[in-house]
């Protein structure tokens, strides 16, 4: 593929970071990748790893000359950089970042009067449960949807360079308003999340895990995803999860009266249902 | 392995009998092995499958001279057949099912007045969101703890028969109580499938499951199976079920009040202890 961006800085070389800047080197998709990030012993393992060319211990300095500034922190952290950033690079610079909740960060850049950066909020949908990177891999967003949310204050041509690179890195690329994304990932993945550890308590509470096989495995998989990320993501991106919850709450109250009045049929049509709809979901996705 | 039982009957060919057919022959367990079930069709596939060597279609017929037999239907239907049998067949029979719901149908027997077989409660910790006796394979069991649920009036003879015929088939074996049988299965399989239902049902109320991705597959995989079985065991079980909802509701409501308060801290917290339980019981079941 053709050589999209100069200069490509992570800040964050995580699992995501990391994975991006392996499949971009693979792919020959920018020239050169500096890492920032906390600790030095990661960095350093990104760069032993490969997966970095160099690093810088301060901040400014690994943006300096960066075409592509990708934010692959946790949400609090990045409102905080991109408010920096955008003042202090030029127009030619895109910032990104790769975080679960859109609205609140993309307001940085909404509401900033002295940017001369372009920021476009992005969104890999994929992941594991593992995290750091010693975790990343090429492959990572192969036969995943990336978000991208750019606002009217985008120019096409970066929103165009961004969705470019997104689908050199191996996925396809989708374009939503931020409000609607974080509606939306909160009922796929951050209410996921919140009944899986919800639903792991409940069950250590008892004195059955020790019995619990497969399904449970499957199940609850998502509950051993890292805490700290996870209880930022449902801070900010509050109001929609408190609405994902509400609509679930409801779903799992009409099955528990139905249970209480042993209503079999009506439970059996609620069940079928969404088994009929998981089923037209996994179907429709293995066609693509 | 030597052989445990001249003749097994199945009732209801579908994957777990299917399975324990499959085993049962491969390991010489058993000498010949009839089914009975519901649709000819699936009795005939059975036959060409290898799976069983013939079918009756009476079911007194198909436990003639069986010496174990195995009730691999509905929890209802079972109840029904059990108490038919029990007075029917000789004492040297074993009866025997392998439903996800104990107490119910146990009580037939503790009740039963003029049982001359003995029936001892199973249940396969095994299984997938797939069904029929096509899906059915011998090494269902392998590193899966079956439960039996004997009660004082079984015999030490039958029940180390039926444990040893369920080691014969790869599982590892455990007795419990039927009563605390239901409710830790309430806890680890029953709560899981409903909120998994639940859960499909409320992300169908929005427009965001074209989005999901790997974590809601394998986090919804359950809400893809039989939802008839699944109506069944609820109301079956609805004391324990009832019970371990509210325990999970309970949860939730406290995630969901850290959430509305903005305390991350707590929520970290929360998130943590199930991250570090789920952990622990991956690693306890690994090293087995």
């Amino acid at each position: 593929m053709t050589q999209l961006f100069e200069k490509m800085t992570i800040v964050g070389v995580g699992l995501i970071g990391g994975s991006m800047a392996r499949k971009a080197r693979e792919e020959g998709l920018v020239k050169e990748i500096v890492g920032f990030g906390r600790t030095k012993k990661n960095l350093d393992s990104a760069v032993s790893l490969g997966v970095i060319d160099s690093y810088e211990s301060v901040l400014l300095d690994a943006v300096q000359g960066s075409d592509l500034v990708v934010i692959a922190t946790p949400v609090e952290k990045s409102i905080d950089i991109i408010s920096t950033l955008l003042s202090k690079l030029d127009s030619q610079t895109i910032i990104t970042d790769v975080g679960s909740v859109k609205a609140k960060v993309v307001d940085v850049f909404k509401e900033s009067v002295n940017a001369n950066a372009e920021f476009i909020g992005g969104h890999p949908i994929a992941g594991t449960e593992s995290s750091g990177v010693e975790a990343s891999y090429a492959s990572l967003f192969e036969n995943h949807v990336t978000i991208l949310t750019p606002i009217e204050k985008n120019s096409k041509i970066a929103i165009e360079r961004l969705k470019n690179f997104w689908i050199g890195l191996g996925s396809r690329v989708e374009l939503l308003d931020p409000e609607k994304h974080d509606r939306i990932l909160s009922d796929i993945s951050h209410l996921p999340h919140v009944v899986a550890y919800a639903l792991v308590n409940a069950v250590l509470e008892g004195n059955g895990i020790s019995y619990a096989a497969g399904g449970f495995k499957d199940f609850t998989r998502i509950a051993s995803s890292n805490p700290e990320m996870w209880s930022e993501i449902c801070i900010q991106n509050k109001e929609a999860i408190l609405d994902s919850i509400k609509t679930f709450r409801d779903n799992l109250n009409s099955i528990s009266d139905l249970i209480e009045n042993s209503d079999e049929n009506s439970l059996y049509e609620m069940f079928r249902s969404a088994k009929n709809g998981r089923d037209s979901w996994l179907n429709a996705k293995e066609e693509k």
